[in-house]
C-alpha cells in the first residue's frame, strides 16, 4: 500500500505528520514524500526542511494519495504539474485526501466537483469557489475523498481512514501507539467555542 | 526566544512536529533544529529525512529545549555529547521539555532526578531508572522541566507551556490557528481505555 504525502513550498508540517503517523504505521504501509521537484522543501515557519524522496514523476500509482494546508497553498491553486498529477493519480487511487487548506488544492484541480468537503476553517470560500460543497466538519468522507479540517485535524482525519482500510482495532492500535487520548488545556479549538478576542486576533495573524 | 528541538536517528516525526507547530507560533519565536552532526536525520518509519539547521555545539544557550521520543532513544541513553550538551544548556535554559520517551533521556543525562515527569505509557520503567519520580499524567511539570506523554502528548503539553510563556489567550489563538479542538474517531489512546486487545497488539507492535 503505497502512501504519496506531497511536499510544496510553504506547508504546515504538522498537516501532513499527523497523518503520515498514523497511516504509515498501518500493516503494509509504504510512505513517499514526494515533490515537484528534487531537493529539500521548506516549511511555513522556515525552519523545518525536509527531503523529499521522489518527484511526482516518479510516483505513478499510489493507493494513497495526501496532501496537506499552509499558507504555500495559495501559489498551489493554478493550474500545471501538481494538478495534473493529482488528476492523473486520482483516477487509480483507493484515496485521494487531504488536511486543512490541501482540500482548495485538491477542489482548484477539478477533484471535488460537487463533493462535499472540509478545511481550514478560515478557508471554506476557497473551497466553494473551486465548486467543491464546504461541509463545516471535522472528517468528511465522499466517495473516495477524505477530507480533514484545519491543521491537527489530519490526526482524526487519518484514524478514521486507518478504520476504513484495516478495520477498527488496527486504527485502534495505532491511536494507542501514538497514545491519542487528547487533554488540550484551553477550550479554544475551534471558531464555535474560541472566545471572540481569541478568533479575531487567530484571522489576523492569518493575514 | 530560541528553541531548540533536538533531532537524532529513528525519532518518532509527531513527537516533535506537534510543539514545534505551537511553539514555532508564539511572538518572537525562532525555532532551530539541531543534530550532533549535519546531515539528514531519519525518522524511525525511515521515510522522512530531516534537515538540521545546526550542530549541538552552535546552539549554547536555547531559551527552550525539547527532545522527543522514538525507538532511536534507546541509543540516546549512553552518556555522550548529546547528554553533555542537555546538562550544559539545562543551566540556562527557561524550560527544558521532553515528549513520550525524550523523557528517559533528559533523566538518563541526569536531569529529572527526583523529578516528577511523563513519558509514553510503555517506557515509565527507563523514567524510574534513571531516578525520575514517574507520574501518569499528559503534562508534567516540575520546576522547569515539562514532560508529555506519548507522541501526540506533544501538542498538549506545548499549549500547556505556551500558555505560561505568553499568556493564555496567545495559548489560546495558537490552538484555533492548529483548530485543536480533537474529535478522535475511537476511545483507544491510553491503556486505561483501550481493549485488552488492543493493548496487547500494540505491547506487540512496539516491540
Amino acid at each position: 500500500m503505497q502512501i504519496a504525502i506531497v511536499l510544496y513550498p510553504d506547508f504546515t508540517a504538522l498537516d501532513i505528520i499527523g497523518p503520515y503517523e498514523v497511516l504509515g504505521r498501518l500493516p503494509g504501509a509504504e510512505v513517499v514524500f514526494v515533490a515537484e521537484d528534487p531537493g529539500l522543501v521548506r516549511n511555513d515557519q522556515r525552519s523545518l526542511s525536509v527531503s523529499p524522496e521522489a518527484t511526482l514523476d516518479e510516483v505513478t500509482e499510489p493507493d494513497i494519495v495526501l496532501i496537506g494546508g499552509g499558507p504555500g497553498f495559495f501559489g498551489q491553486l493554478g493550474d500545471g504539474k501538481l494538478h495534473e498529477w493529482l488528476r492523473t493519480v486520482d483516477r487509480t487511487s483507493t484515496w485521494t485526501t487531504s488536511v486543512c487548506t490541501g482540500a482548495p488544492i485538491l477542489a482548484a484541480a477539478g477533484l471535488l466537483q460537487g463533493r462535499r468537503a472540509t478545511t481550514h476553517w478560515s478557508a471554506f470560500g476557497e473551497l466553494e469557489r473551486f465548486g467543491a460543497i464546504p461541509a463545516h466538519e471535522r472528517v468528511v468522507v465522499d466517495g473516495h475523498y477524505v477530507t480533514g479540517a484545519g491543521v491537527s485535524a489530519g490526526i482524526d482525519m487519518s484514524l478514521t481512514l486507518a478504520g476504513e482500510i484495516a478495520g477498527e482495532e488496527t486504527a485502534q492500535m495505532v491511536q494507542l501507539i501514538i497514545e491519542y487520548a487528547p487533554e488540550p488545556p484551553f477550550r479554544a479549538g475551534s471558531i464555535d467555542v474560541a472566545p471572540a478576542s481569541v478568533v479575531e486576533r487567530a484571522r489576523a495573524a492569518l493575514g
